[in-house]
């Protein structure tokens, strides 16, 4: 039998927090004793029309929650101020923090990593809860280690302003480490019309493409003579960050040290 | 039963003609008469070392070969000179021509409309002999009138010198036949690292990608919000024209008219 | 300039309707004058909390509607039986329907066809409104001409309970139509675990995927030696098919007949 | 600067052997030192026709070529009789042997293992030389703790006998022992061709496609609500095992021990 997490969530009307809601309502061995929230003190989860049906405390003063509420995960979903406050209150009660956000300074990270370590509480912070693009950059860089060849092309709708995405840039620069740097293509190889071979990073080449009907998609190809391998990730809203969710909370229930992203709870 | 059709190959010991000798070896209602070459003159193709084991006459000189030989179609892959002036011999000899070639002149190919008018024989002209490109252009063309939103990535081996290929420029020019012209993408899209967005064609992009592993493949998508429609070719070696070789030869047989380019064989 | 469109709505509350409105409500030149809808009689649209702000009657007597409101066209996203009702009317009214169902008898359709006939007045009948699936068949079939050996793989979200989907065997028998009959695959292959090479259609397979993550996937893929073809539709929602909803409205202003399936709109 | 390696190679007449010797041929740091031959004794590997240039003795006798040659590394691409009896000799004069073959017993493995260990030689048994379908498999088994929801989708030529594929197989079989065991798929659903939902292996499933235009072609995917991850290898012919001959032979000439499969020479 699993046993039951007990959890306080804090920023339970974002829209990824009141996925999270979702989340542990249809989780059975998640419990949840309570929520952080800057409005609604001393209301229940249940009164609010716009989330779940869940009979739990609202708490506008975090230490409050934190005194009152039997809890042993905090989920924290807000942003880097409030959610910073939150997760050094959360160390401070040994309630192990699981904290959505690449907002944080190197000074706040310290100083929780060092609460971490003298109070022994597990800590998760994963700028990137979505698994499969953590995955995914992961096997584009153990890859080009073996494959310096490589091409990535990102899909998305097209709204989106920057090109190339985030997640591409990300990506590339994980491959640079490893990937011996060379200049790929032929060295007289010359583009007819302007931009065909894409943007350059390091010698290789990264490809933006804007299309309605997309979302959120990437593929990394690596060549070689004779054989190409693919990784592709594809997203398609932020329902998919919530099995991150999930597996942070049952990681950091077992963990008494700090961890910074979620591919370092990946073996 | 399919009747046999009695052929003349132009061009047997290039790529592509003995390609085309092994085809009329393994078809079994195709047959071989005879050959044009500029070498190997009174020879049999079976005397030379590296083509198949085929018993047929090797004729330097064109006239000769469509005065002896009783041919229904001369199959020419030489080049645009040599091609010109056995297409022109064959009409005047009722032997339907198959000929593989970009390079005629407006004037020339008017020619050879009117020769093929006033004798009443067929006549295929095909600058592109892969089916599944033609069809792929064809579908594309299509589905433009309809999804005017769309991106073209073209991946070829990474000594390719031109970006974007003659097949992605070809497609464009289709598309852009049709398309309602629009700029695609935000309005104030921007690329962090130039080249991002590929090579612009009429308000839509194209992205070359090169790699080793890769021969030739070409993906046209089309997006329209919540749904994407992509067509794909992917062809590896020259043996991919021969299909079209055989559909021309088929299609030819029964026709009296002049046909430039496959897609105008195909209803 | 375009010129404005009159539009009644039948069905406007149920989940099709509201997207309707939703396209009604963002297509300049569409302009609703009312709804047919079976409660909320003399309201007006904005008056119902789940819809858009229209200020447009509610009828739920059609003849009132037809009789009261100067339309162009009907949009009917209802069910079978009252879709049949309002259609007849509207044909009567000089109202060209628009109607999206697949539930017509021979007998009913038989009727419209006449009536359309009597009045010159357009109507278009569309069992999938989703333009890209109907392109995706249209030119599965026509490659089937010249590549006979195909395989279908559809993929879908794991609570679908048949396979393979109404699509996947809508496309297939498509492809049989035109397609030479013949056994793929090698005549001594063997599966080493059963179900392997798929389900059986004509001598062709097909292959369902059933995965979390997919919403409706599909991929036609022809073979010949050295070369491949795919098609690949992929929808996310309901909304995909407004597209061909406002297609086959445009359409239908233009039209005094009848016609059965978008797919006969497009060229 | 990069050391010279002196090679014996084992099998330069075979298919492997002969892109062998093309390999070191091309490779500046690469240096035949001779050939172990069943015949042509006594000549050198540019006096046999079908061999590129290279001035090497052959042998029949191995343990001639190891007496008599200063080698660093053996790579043996015979079969298992005889490759075995050359990687003991190789051993056994302290050259390290890099072997493609699944073919060898237990017990000569451990025998191999022991002598690598005394004579403190590396050594590496690969069965499978490419590296892009290594890190395929390496990658679905890492997906899968992750990513329970799983299919396989192989594609070969027409040709091909067995249904699913050798590399499906051994792939399902490495998901298998990190996956937690659950049957995919909805409960009730149900095939209305039978087979549509391929094989079945330990509740998820696999298919296999086969089409002329394919070589040969897996993909892995991984599905969970809102996002799908998918690893796809596509190879095209045995120059793609080429890559992974030279990698083993610059790893094994680091090496003090026995290796088996190329993924444990990969980090």
């Amino acid at each position: 039998m699993t046993e039951t997490i007990n959890i306080i969530l804090a920023g339970p009307r974002g829209k990824m927090g009141t996925e999270a809601l979702k989340l542990i309502e249809r989780t059975d061995h998640f419990n949840l004793v309570g929520c952080i929230d800057r409005k609604h003190n001393g209301l229940s989860v249940k009164d609010i029309e716009s989330l779940p049906n869940l009979d739990a405390p609202i708490y506008t003063e975090s230490s409050e929650a934190f005194d009152e509420l039997n809890a042993d995960v905090l989920i924290d979903l807000t942003n880097p101020e409030v959610g910073y406050h939150n997760t050094h209150l959360a160390l401070l009660h040994h309630v192990r923090p699981v904290v959505g956000t690449s907002g944080f300074s190197e000074e706040q990270l310290t100083t929780l990593k060092q609460l971490s370590d003298e109070n022994q509480t597990g800590i998760v912070i994963a700028p990137n809860f979505a698994m499969g693009a953590v995955l995914m950059m992961r096997f584009s860089q153990m890859a080009a280690k073996y494959f310096p060849n490589v091409e990535i092309i990102e899909k998305h709708h097209d709204q989106k302003l920057d090109a190339p995405s985030g997640t591409a840039v990300k990506t590339a620069q994980m491959i640079q480490e490893v990937r011996q740097t060379e200049q790929q293509g032929h060295p007289e190889e010359k583009e007819t019309i302007e931009g065909a071979r894409g943007a350059e990073y390091d010698g290789f080449r990264i490809h933006s493409v804007r299309l309605p009907g997309y979302i959120a998609e990437q593929e990394v190809t690596f060549g070689q003579t004779g054989q190409t391998l693919k990784i592709t990730h594809s997203s398609m809203d932020r329902y998919s960050f919530m099995s991150g969710v999930q597996f942070a909370v049952e990681q950091v229930i077992e963990m008494d040290d700090y961890v910074y992203g979620l591919e370092n709870l990946m073996e």
